[in-house]
């Protein structure tokens, strides 16, 4: 659907996907099922480790919705569908009036159907916040979005009043779809893909997605004008293919993998393409293809220059363009708002104005419109507690760097394109346990110690602090 | 899996597809689907004519297989997949030892398992060739065989004899990859084919697929030094693919779309790769652009020497890479082993030296081995009536062509590249009907009288005899 089919075939191809979906949902209501992992939940034994991991969590989804009766499930479907389309209107109409019933009624919805569960952590924005990155919770991301706002703000501002200047005049330099393509094969291998497993095509908005390790598909988009942007999405979506392509065998054999939390997912893509790919040592690595396969359009670009460029630092108003400095500070915003109005304490009415001022606030940007502010995003128009995964995702990259720099000279290895070296170690130490682990298992087991946050915001004064010359 | 599936992906795709396969086993195994489709097939009042039809496909499938046992279907399975193991490892070696006692087998299942079978025709090979198409049977393909055995092969001799020289030093010039794709996505475009709903991809071995008539997919294999067959590869899916798409919306709504024969599908694809795409008319139309867009490799040809090169007429070994002219010949031969075989009349043991008989005698060549002889086709690894399709539907096409005549100037439209011209009236007059009705009333109900082969064998005639200027 996303990549080959013809425009005309997507609705059949929506309709086939819907009557696979009803086909799940009966299998996984069905009595037998839900007697068998109810069971095998509640009596582990006999079980291997990656057996009883893949019982924990399809029984976990299954406690999630066991009390949502089929009525209500369907009303919800309903009005998430019709908040889709209210959300798209608003946003292209740049008027939050058209969004503001459906998203009162989606708020609703969700809290209402968090409060039937058997298990409630202590508010519902804190039931989300499990749901999407295990242990999560408001007292966590408070402790973590305090951090940042304590330190990234000030060094905003400062980069903004006596930051260099950066020179960016040849950022979207026309380079041949063909030798985009080609220069995105060449970092895919880079990375350590593994090519008889792996699958390059194109589609609107990349993504990777996967058929067990054996058949990994990383899609991209080619526009003539952003050839430097698509190598920042190719190590992305590289970074995410090379987890997929090396989860132990044993975990998909027992389909117990893939069970990673999207904030684990999105460390390993984000470390690939910011710490790697926006560091000096692989920028000044692959200038020279760079240089050949763009057909010289680079030559009196330095890799300083390059590298300088793709690490630009500037408050914005949309979070999917913002650079790795500013970003959590876009996160932060949403964060903040999702916590009030999914736990009741500000209505969506209160949403738009609330939103230009924390961007004021904490970027120092005046927000236009609500297009450009609070509509940006689809997110809202469903899911709640998923934004903070973006962060979160940063954060234990460079908490994961430090302490594989004990085992190597990692910057050394970037240098020497060697991302092998790295991607062998991530294989060792971070794939293999990232399905049996809870995060916060997880990046203890990596690391020696508890999620730091401080990590990230080191690495973040270093680079940003040495990159525009601030003292 | 053919097109897009990495290498090391194949094998879990091949088991993905075996549990599809025995789900669908499965439900047309169940009790209550035997039970709907025999009472609806018993008893069809109230259905439309096309609701009708889907029934009695869908029982005419069930009543085919019903009184084999789970037991003896698991045994055919393994038996024709060792088969297919053992033709190719026979191929390879060029040793007709290796498949001969699996060849022995199937043919034996074939027969139990058909004469297992509640319906039964004179003969088993009979049934076989009504299962393929339609009313099909020995006494009605001795006679086309007799026809075109008498008119044919006396015209191959006299062009080996006599014909007058072609030119065709230029057909494996090369021409890049991206500029063939061009050629080949004009010549979609010429056939009237809807690139809303229209998908062109590569693979190995040229088929198309459909999922309704919306979403339509036409593969092909570009080799830089075959430009000019991937032209005719292209027109021939081309063909499936216009069938494909022009099937009325109210049989693919009714699931009663897509059961004409494949001699009927394969009529509409050689009519477009043959009758059309090998006419002087067509050739002559295309040439500027073949000459522009193959950055003008061919411009010390003129459209009569392509027109004539593409038509070059050979006796040679291998069926697939036969000619217009040839292509009966070879089909016949195995027609008659086949026959010969399946009804008990020859053993396997016979057929190497049987077949090389009748190449010497049909088309006058040595077979120098099994592996260019009666090893070179996959099909007798499993079915057995189907070759006659490949012929029947080149005969088809030309009594066809006769009736659009008495339209239009059917050569005329070529000779201005207006092959939609061709494709409306084709999918007034041929698709709109093909999958309600049998090869029969199908062929009566386009040019208002029985199937008669002398069509087919005139315009051959015609076509050969002109270009080989022969009297």
């Amino acid at each position: 659907m996303e990549c080959v089919a013809p425009p005309a075939g997507l609705e059949q191809a929506g309709s086939d996907m819907a009557i696979l979906g009803k086909q799940i949902y009966k299998l996984t209501h069905s009595k037998t099922y839900v007697d068998l992992i109810t069971r095998l939940y509640n009596d582990s034994e006999g079980l291997t480790k990656t057996q009883a991991s893949a019982v924990r969590h399809l029984y976990e989804d299954y406690a999630k919705t066991k009390n949502i009766s089929a009525k209500l499930s369907y009303e919800m479907d309903l009005c998430f569908n019709k908040a889709y389309t209210d959300w798209l209107n608003a946003k292209q109409a740049d008027d939050f009036s058209l969004f503001r019933d459906s998203f009162a009624k989606v708020i609703a919805y969700t809290r209402q159907s968090v409060l039937l569960r058997d298990e409630q952590k202590e508010t519902v924005y804190d039931t989300l916040l499990d749901d999407y990155e295990k242990g999560g919770s408001i007292k966590q991301l408070d402790g973590f979005f305090d951090a940042l706002k304590a330190r990234i703000i000030p060094l905003v501002r400062q980069i903004v009043k006596e930051g260099k200047p950066i020179r960016s005049d040849f950022m979207n330099r026309p380079v041949p779809i063909p030798q985009q393509e080609a220069f995105s094969r060449y970092l895919l291998e880079l990375e350590g893909l593994d090519r008889d497993k792996l699958v390059l095509m194109t589609t609107e908005h990349p993504f990777t997605d996967h058929y067990g390790d054996v058949d990994v598909r990383v899609t991209t988009h080619y526009y003539e004008e952003n050839f430097i942007s698509n190598i920042f999405s190719t190590l992305h979506e590289g970074g995410h293919a090379l987890f997929m392509q090396n989860e132990p065998k044993a975990l998909y054999d027992d389909h117990a993998a893939d069970r990673m939390t999207s904030a684990m997912h999105e460390c390993i893509s984000r470390f690939f393409e910011n710490v790697v790919g926006r560091s000096e040592e692989f920028i000044t690595f692959i200038m020279p293809k760079l240089r050949e396969l763009s057909g010289h359009t680079f030559d009196d670009v330095t890799a300083k220059e390059l590298f300088e460029a793709v690490n630009i630092a500037t408050p914005s108003l949309i979070r999917m363009e913002a650079d790795e400095l500013t970003y959590g500070l876009h996160i932060l915003v949403r964060y903040e708002l999702e916590k009030a109005f999914v736990n009741g304490e500000i209505t969506v009415d209160e949403i738009p104005a609330l939103w230009k001022e924390k961007y004021k606030a904490y970027l120092g940007v005046d927000v236009p419109s609500d297009a450009l502010g609070c509509l940006q995003d689809v997110h809202w128009t469903g899911s709640y507690g998923y934004f903070p995964s973006y962060a979160l995702g940063n954060a234990y990259g460079a908490q994961i760097l430090r302490t594989m720099e004990k085992d190597f000279d990692v910057y050394a290895a970037m240098g020497r394109g060697d991302l092998r070296q790295i991607g062998d170690w991530l294989t060792e130490h971070v794939f293999s346990i990232a399905s049996l682990s809870t995060p916060d298992e997880w990046i203890r087991a990596i690391t020696g110690e508890a999620f730091n946050v401080n990590y990230y915001l080191d690495y973040l004064e270093e680079k940003f602090k040495k990159l525009y010359a601030l003292q």
